[in-house]
């Protein structure tokens, strides 16, 4: 009898911070892509826009001047999701119609004046600042709040309506579904173990080596086991760390230099500005004691095959299961294998 | 103190089916959008098309043949993401990298002959003959695998690379995450209250009618108090149904009709044919007896405010929970002011 591949034959692989499993049918990546293209746009960006509502001195929707800020900049998001002062709604009484009330805020958060830069493109200072508005706005938002989700959209495929770079913190008073998941995940490995999920599995990634992409003394960015997206990728601590409050600067400063190269190798691997959604999961506030928890980064870009190519999460993903073309193994070798210099570096 | 007021203000809902949560943002809806827009792409496509895979006598990417079809029309998938024979993979070793093997098939369901017509312009009779494809793939597939999936992806922006109408079967041999989430909630449900939870929720939105899309004798749509997508439905049987195989024939014609006027009034709305995925989920094979289990129709378009905005699954979406900009009675009074005839009719 044949031997199980798993470069060759379908199989599930366990999300173990989810607890859900992903369809990997390897074979598939032999299918000519016959739909629907993205369009691709590089034209180089001014380092100044005057029409748009993130450089510094330009009036924002709201009418709200910004001010001429030269590092980072955050404001309150004009069309919030989530607003501070809301009545509580009324106790449900059918089990099937459940509903309640949410508080929060929603805040946008410039990554630099420079309009036509995106993070692979910041130097190492620059993002180090970026890491303290990180910081600085969980410290200033966990002291309000239950949950304090960072995250940024980059890239019009991914929603994002302004090339300036920029990312968002929402916080609420509830823990949200995917991050109660990854709390129940770890808690359960952490009875189980006596240890930390992810600093365990941070510890073996580097120990094998095969899906790391980017490696440092204090961080590492491996494609997990269980990656949904072709090329997501996970930035893990190798540390003890529960959330941003504690990281000192040593261990920023390693931060900025792992989310540099990990978003240069994006880059390079189709040659384009990579788009993706990025967000950090920490401990929830009342959590923050827990040794379960583990902050950690997901980074979830659409893109399959090039620059105009991506995977669509559609029919069967949203009804059934997650589904890939390729295996994790084989999206890190490509990640491995390009440049750790941004392409558009030389060619300016 | 001001009053709570879900049609203004933030707030969670919960799906029953999946035990997650969506956060309501309705105030949001008045964001101006100048992000990405989709291209529309209405131009009228021939009833027969010589380089379509799909259409009657062609030859597809295999080499094979499509027979000359009067009615639909199903064969294997040329690019299977599930394949037959497979060697069964070893146990892992380690809680953190779980991996099994995974068998079954994906086949193709070509809904009619006429390259140019969709659901919604199909005759009732072919209709009729899509649903009872639907329950022959099902009962053939059934007979061999734990879960049969029958979905359709349709329009570009859905990752459906061929207008040609059609839609999918995958089977596989263990219940993917999804459904998974559905029979616990469902058994839960039936455990507490003694009875079918969707059945329960289909009456009591057909007393209330609020979020009524359609409803025949039958058969009930609505867009669920829990609806992530802007425009998301669900599809009931008004009736204890585990599965296609006890659907008879009246039934059968009344599903056919209320596909036909859900997928009218979804085109009408904003008068394109309108993108979605849609999928059936039933009791899997071993729990057919199950009397927690009733079948069920997901629609998830993903167009929020015309033809060409759509709503983005992304940052916050990913990282934290599900959000939507309008709230489901808002979509549901949308779709219901909608015309029930076609808008292309009397255009020809
Ligand atoms: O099988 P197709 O139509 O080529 O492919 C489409 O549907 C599949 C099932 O939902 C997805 O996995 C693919 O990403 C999508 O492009
Ligand atoms: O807030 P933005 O950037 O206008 O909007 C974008 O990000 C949000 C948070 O992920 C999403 O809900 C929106 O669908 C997306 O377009």
């Amino acid at each position: 009898a044949a031997k199980f591949d798993p470069t060759d034959h379908p199989h599930k692989r366990l999300n173990v911070l989810t607890g859900e499993w992903v369809l990997v049918s390897p074979h598939r990546a032999k299918r000519p892509w016959q739909g629907q293209n993205e369009s691709k746009d590089d034209t180089p960006l001014p380092s100044y826009d005057p029409d748009c509502f993130l450089c510094a001195g330009n009036k924002r929707i709201s009418g709200d001047i910004n001010p001429n800020y030269k590092g980072t900049f955050v404001f309150e998001n004009d069309f919030a999701a989530l607003q501070k002062d809301i009545p509580d709604s009324p106790e449900p009484v059918d089990p099937l119609f459940q509903l309640k009330s949410e508080k929060g805020e929603a805040h946008v958060i410039c990554f630099s004046p420079d309009h036509s830069k995106t993070l692979p493109e910041l130097d190492i200072p620059a993002l180090e600042a970026v890491v303290q508005t990180w910081a600085d706005q969980y410290r200033r938002l966990s002291s309000k709040y239950e949950w304090v989700q960072l995250f940024e959209n980059k890239g019009a495929i991914m929603g994002c309506s302004q090339p300036h770079p920029h990312g968002q913190v929402w916080a609420n008073s509830s823990v949200p579904t995917l991050p109660a998941k990854e709390h129940d995940q770890q808690s359960q490995y952490y009875r189980e173990h006596g240890k930390a999920l992810l600093l365990d599995y941070a510890l073996k990634e580097s120990k094998d080596g095969t899906r790391t992409i980017v490696e440092n003394e204090h961080w590492i960015a491996v494609v997990p086991y269980w990656a949904s997206w072709p090329f997501e990728t996970l930035l893990l601590p190798k540390f003890a760390c529960r959330h941003f409050h504690e990281l000192n600067a040593d261990r920023k400063t390693s931060l900025a230099k792992a989310i540099k190269e990990l978003t240069i190798r994006y880059d390079n691997l189709f040659e384009t500005s990579f788009p993706y959604s990025m967000g950090w999961h920490g401990a929830p506030t009342s959590e923050i004691k827990n040794a379960a928890w583990q902050l950690h980064a997901h980074f979830f870009p659409p893109l399959l095959r090039s620059a105009t190519v991506k995977k669509f999460m559609v029919g069967y993903e949203m009804m059934a299961e997650s589904q890939r073309d390729l295996t994790p193994e084989q999206a890190a070798e490509k990640l491995q294998q390009v440049s750790n210099k941004h392409y558009k570096e030389g060619k300016q």
